[in-house]
C-alpha cells in the first residue's frame, strides 16, 4: 500500500524536491519530538516516521495532535513484531491502536529473531506467518496495514527471521496487498542479487521505502553502523527508481541508526538527511 | 567435486567417527604449522584445511612435506579471489600452484568486495564471473578445483560480493563441476530460507562443506565472532544432513575466526571441535 501526499507548502522548488520526504525520528535520536517536528516544518519536510517509544513518553494523543496541527504526514509507525516475545499478541493489538491514531498507514514489523536456545529458524519463520495471520483482521478493521520489514541477514538470530524481500513477500502474499505490505529498506536488501525482481514482484504491496547507506566497518553489536544516504556503497537512487517502477509513489523515509549521527544536533542531521537525499535518492 | 578420504587409523571407532573431520588451521589461528599437523596426528583427525600465509611463512614445499609425511589429507587451501585487487590475476595463478603443490583439491575463493568509492554492486560481480572464467583453464591444466565461497551478506562491501549460494551455483554453472564449485559454508548460508534447495542445487559441485556456529553480539567488524559448532544457533547437522543427501560424501572442515576461541591453546580448541563435531554435526 502506498500513499500519496502532497507538499505542505506553495510552489517552492525545494519544497517541491521534498515532496516525498519523510524523516524519521529515529534518525536523530536524541532530538525531543516537538523539536522534530518544528524542525521539519522549517525545513519543508512533509512527512516523519514515528516510533512507539518516544510517541509513548510524549502521550500518544499529544503526539498525534503536535504532528497533526503541524500539518505533517506520519508515514509509518515503527514498531511491531518482535513475535518470540510472550506477550507479542497484546503488544501487536496496542501498536495497531497506536499507528490508527496517529494516522499512520502502516506499522512496521520486524519479526524478531530465534527464541533463547533454539536452532529452529524455519519453526520460527513458521510463527511469523501464523502470527500476522492472527493481527491481520485487527489491523484491517482499524485501516492499518502491518508492513513485515526484512532486515539485513546479520539479524536473522536476535532481531529478525525475516532475512530477503522474497521471504517477507512469501508471507504477504497470503493476504490482500492493503492488509499486508512490506517495507524495501534499501540498508537490509542492496547485497541481495535478487532485490531488483522482488521489488518487482512486490509492486503494490510495497507500504514504504527507507533509505541510508552502508558503511564498514560495523561497529560491536552491528546495530548503530549506519551512513547517511550517500556516504555509503548502495545504489539508493537504482533503488528509488526501481521500486517507483514497480508502482510505489509513496513517501521516502530517511532512517538512519549510528552513533556518530546521533551525537550531532537534530537540526543539523535533518539538512544532511535532506541533503543526501537530495543528491542520491531522488 | 567431493574428495573421499579414508580413516587414518584402524578400526577404533573414534577413528571412525572421525573419518570426514578435517581442521582448518584458522581455527587455532596462533598454532604454529608443524605443530597443528602433530595435534591432528595425535588426535586421530585425518585431514587439515590449510591458508596460504602461514604455509608461505614456512616454506611450500615443506609445509606440502610436513602434511604428507604425516599421513594428513589436504582438503582446502583458502584462499584465493579477491578479485578487486590489482595483482588478482598472478596472485591466483600462485594460489593455484600452491593448491596443487599441497595436493589440496580445492582452492577456496573469496570474491573481494566492492572497489573503493564504488557503488556498483552489479558490476563487481560480472567481474568475478570474468576472472573465474580467465582462471578455469589454469585450474583445470593443475588438478585444482576453484571453489566460490559464497559469505555472509555482512561481507558485501567489503570482503565478498557474492553473498548467497544460489549466487555462487549461477556463475559456477557456466563451467565443468570438477573445474569449479562451491563451498558451503554454515556460517555463512545458515540464514537463508533458500539453502536446502540451493544445497539440492549444488549436487556434485559441492567442493567443501565447513562448519562452525552463529553467536551474538557480533564484534567490531564482524570478522572475529564466529564460535565453535554447537554453541550457537546453526542447525548444523541438518545442513550437514542436505549436503550428504546432495551427494556430498567429503571432508568436513571445523573452520572458526574467533578472537577468544584464538586465545586458548592450540591442543584445547581441536579437542572441542571436534566434542562439537561429534555431538552436532555429524
Amino acid at each position: 500500500m502506498s500513499v500519496e501526499f502532497a507538499a505542505v507548502a506553495g510552489p517552492d522548488v525545494s519544497v517541491d524536491a521534498l515532496r516525498r520526504f519523510s524523516f524519521n525520528q529515529a534518525t536523530a535520536q536524541r532530538w525531543p519530538l516537538p523539536d522534530v517536528v518544528s524542525g521539519c516544518v522549517q525545513a519543508g519536510v512533509p512527512g516523519i516516521g514515528l516510533w512507539r517509544e518516544p510517541v509513548a513518553e510524549y502521550g500518544l494523543a499529544r503526539a498525534a495532535k503536535l504532528v497533526r496541527d503541524a500539518g505533517l504526514t506520519v508515514t509509518s509507525l515503527c514498531r511491531g513484531g518482535f513475535f518470540s516475545a510472550d506477550d507479542w499478541r497484546a503488544e501487536n493489538l496496542r501498536a495497531i491502536e497506536e499507528a490508527a491514531a496517529l494516522g499512520a498507514p502502516e506499522l512496521v514489523l520486524v519479526s524478531g529473531g530465534l527464541p533463547a536456545g533454539s536452532r529452529d529458524i524455519g519453526g520460527a519463520r513458521q510463527r511469523v506467518a501464523h502470527a500476522i495471520g492472527e493481527l491481520a483482521p485487527h489491523a484491517e478493521a482499524a485501516g492499518v496495514c502491518l508492513a513485515i520489514e526484512p532486515l539485513h541477514p546479520m539479524f536473522a538470530a536476535d532481531r529478525c527471521v525475516i532475512a530477503s524481500l522474497g521471504q517477507a513477500l512469501d508471507i504477504a502474499e497470503r493476504f490482500a496487498p492493503t492488509v499486508v505490505g512490506v517495507v524495501v529498506d534499501a540498508y537490509h536488501v542492496w547485497w541481495d542479487d535478487t532485490v531488483y525482481a522482488q521489488i518487482e514482484r512486490a509492486g503494490s504491496r510495497i507500504a514504504a521505502f527507507q533509505v541510508c547507506d552502508w558503511v564498514t566497518p560495523l561497529p560491536e553489536g552491528v546495530l548503530l553502523g549506519r551512513a547517511l544516504p550517500g556516504d555509503g556503497c548502495i545504489e539508493l537512487r537504482r533503488l528509488r527508481e526501481a521500486v517507483d517502477a514497480a508502482g510505489y509513489a509513496g513517501p521516502i523515509e530517511v532512517e538512519v541508526f549510528s552513533a556518530e549521527v546521533w551525537a550531532r544536533p537534530g537540526a543539523e542531521v535533518l539538512d544532511a538527511a535532506i541533503a543526501g537525499y537530495l543528491r542520491h535518492v531522488v
